[in-house]
């Protein structure tokens, strides 16, 4: 029935991207090898072959799904009109995705050969757009910093064993509400929807 | 003179640990050898390993000033009675160290062998100390979340290609003015210095 060239063992697979993700977390993703994976589920290197060509394949698998997902967050920040709502929306949507994959970025945020597969990636841009969502039209460096500021520390955040105590949802809602903290004000007076009065800033 | 027990030609040692950092940037320390090293440099393995016997050695000799300072922060910090100016004081001391070392923590801080050097390392215990200012005693999720944003977002600003044209100074500045609008609110009401009155905060 089913196509080989469509590959559809799907366990086998996933099987293969578990079994890497515990590799990678324990000597990084550059310092793991398919045979080192092979050998760590019990196979031969060409059962892995099956599935998998190369590294990067089951990185870009592993870490594939994530990123797609940052597309769609994007995508649908952008359909809200006011900068307010926009914001709010990018929030909500990248906090709900650190909530849902700690682990996957506790193993590959930060690997030289991910950023590398990351910046190659066509959600690249999506990183970007919501990074821009974050810092606002003409940011100056306070802007900047802060937006810099909430990007790493969500993604860090995620991942700090200091908060190991708090149940997702706490965590959702504590991210949420101290990235908007420093984000919220700069926004206010831009938006449509949030009946405030723009201030007099002193920025040019 | 010199003794060689002591290796006093601190020149070829630092070419050693430039050399390292390069290959680290490149394929993580994980993914770097003492021949890759050698190679690198152009020299034998074992005029590498006259300098450092192990990649550890020479990891340890790149991050061991930067965490020797870290406990100079907290011991600084330390010394200031009253709670804000404790805060004030240590989040002055790593927002400068991070400015010193934008380099390095782009490279070093998120390899899982630095990872276990660092909980290793006697100046792991000031991590702790300071992350400990950062919440204030008796903290809810609110405040843990609030010093895990801010201690990852500071490591990550500080290495964030979004501000490489910001100066040392300019960086400085906002890093510490983001992360002061974080930690100050929690802090006000139990500063000795400060001049304002406890709110109630409903919180128990």
């Amino acid at each position: 029935m089913a196509d080989p060239g469509t590959r559809p063992d799907r366990p086998a697979r996933e099987r293969v991207m578990e079994a890497a993700l515990d590799l990678f977390a324990a000597h990084g993703v550059t310092g793991t090898s398919l045979q080192m994976i092979a050998d760590h589920m019990g196979v031969t290197k060409a059962a892995v072959y099956h599935q998998f060509h190369t590294k990067e394949d089951i990185v870009l698998a592993v870490i594939g799904p994530a990123l797609e997902t940052l597309t769609k967050v994007a995508d649908a920040a952008d359909r809200q009109r006011a900068h307010r709502r926009r914001l709010e929306s990018a929030l909500n949507g990248i906090v709900d995705l650190i909530i849902k994959n700690r682990r996957l970025t506790a193993i590959v945020q930060f690997d030289p050969m991910v950023a590398e597969l990351v910046r190659a990636h066509p959600s690249r841009t999506s990183i970007e757009r919501i990074r821009g969502m974050f810092t606002g039209a003409d940011p100056d460096a306070s802007a900047l910093v802060s937006a810099a500021m909430v990007s790493g520390g969500l993604v860090m955040a995620g991942i700090d064993p200091a908060l190991d105590g708090l149940s997702d949802e706490e965590l959702r809602r504590h991210l949420f509400d101290t990235a908007w903290r420093l984000l919220k004000p700069r926004t206010a007076s831009l938006s449509a929807s949030g009946g405030r009065v723009a201030q007099p800033t002193g920025r040019v």
